[in-house]
């Protein structure tokens, strides 16, 4: 499976009283390197994704996370991710966010779900098919 | 003119590493409290005002903001936030972030236009002329 | 043991393209809940119990999350948040944040650990034990 | 007067139920952009600054935003950000956002104070000469 490296530089306003990144902050990092990892598997961006499979997204249903080594602003991380399992519609992303001497910081498991707009209420959302080309993309 | 009152405890989670609020979240917070004097105002939310007069929202197109004492996690707040005036499809707001001994930490003149979706292009936003009876429930 | 409600409005600027809440905000609302929980516990706010107690925080190092139904603009939600478990210096929370109607919309299990600042290297957190008022105060 | 370039991709969870950046986060982006600015110049990053010379931050204080033409999920965009004037304590920053076509699209103009912690109650943040050193590395 593809594995995708996004090298990303803490912030100042990524960072707590305590000095160190709030966790939020982390979601918003990795969500951003799941989005990377399908970028470099397709070639395209979420949003011509979204265009041409007619989807609203893949959002995060369940989710686990450890927090091992604070980072704190200025640090300069590694984030390695990768898909573990395609199901018909669901898949399960595994991220690790590394400090520059290897040690780990920040474990995440994430399970989304390829969803589109229902026909009968585009307000709600509806699991879909992975179109195989995609799943295809990571190998 | 309406002026609407908030009050927000700062979090821990909008401070930075110097102990003080990262100044974007002031915006975020200011922002609520657009949202709030509309909805006081109105009697709507955000998202009934933008179905019942078709519209996109009311984007800041430009803003002046003067930091003076700066709040820290745990602190009370109010916000004093008002029309000051009402143009055909624009308006301004003024809003004043004050520490509970009254003395001033924020004052923010915001700009906005009240724009709808472009029946030509829908990806593209126009301003539209602000329902005088919007206008009315103001005053 | 007790538990907290606090009664939240879902704004416009915690929503994704989709509509939804991203993801990341709603661990943003959930630490505030926990905040509020303590400060409802304990009568005092987080920075009065970082002093008195001398400690840093009680940062987040695990948690599992499930999201069921997506949260949109403009949307109340009520968080019922409480302790589960307390250890020597660590701790579980379980939160939930429910529409109005009673539907679950997230679920998250978060595991803390109560930390002061290495005497050693003011850089760096320890593990402290719990103080036995404090674990009293959840009772 | 030395002007920094970032290139920067907006993110999915920058952007609001509209389908544009939520405008607290332009000055997120920006902030950073601040922070590359005074990297390029010194070759320190901030938290190295902020120990050579004793610092706690150089905090907005005064800022004025024009919100142009707004961008999308996906949109690449360069930053360019310059210092226009240096004073005693404080100096102007001027940013301008620009689409790949150079279609201007948020342009702010920020001043800064050079602040280092109060001796006398160090939660105080007082203003301080900016150091010659400093001024000098950015002609």
């Amino acid at each position: 499976m593809l594995v995708n490296e996004e090298r990303v530089t803490i912030q100042w306003g990524q960072c707590d009283p305590a000095g160190i990144v709030y966790f939020p902050r982390y979601f918003e990092i990795l969500d951003n390197c799941t989005n990377a990892l399908f970028e470099r598997a397709t070639g395209m961006t979420k949003i011509q994704m979204m265009k041409k499979w007619d989807i609203a997204g893949y959002p995060c249903v369940d989710n686990r996370c450890k927090f091992s080594k604070p980072c704190r602003f200025g640090d300069i991380v590694l984030v390695h991710s990768t898909i573990t399992e395609f199901r018909r519609s669901s898949f399960d992303i595994h991220h690790r966010l590394l400090h520059l001497d290897g040690s780990l910081s920040v474990e995440w498991f994430d399970t989304r779900v390829w969803v589109g707009r229902d026909q009968a209420d585009p307000e709600k959302l509806k699991s879909r098919a992975l179109p195989p080309e995609l799943v295809a993309a990571f190998q």
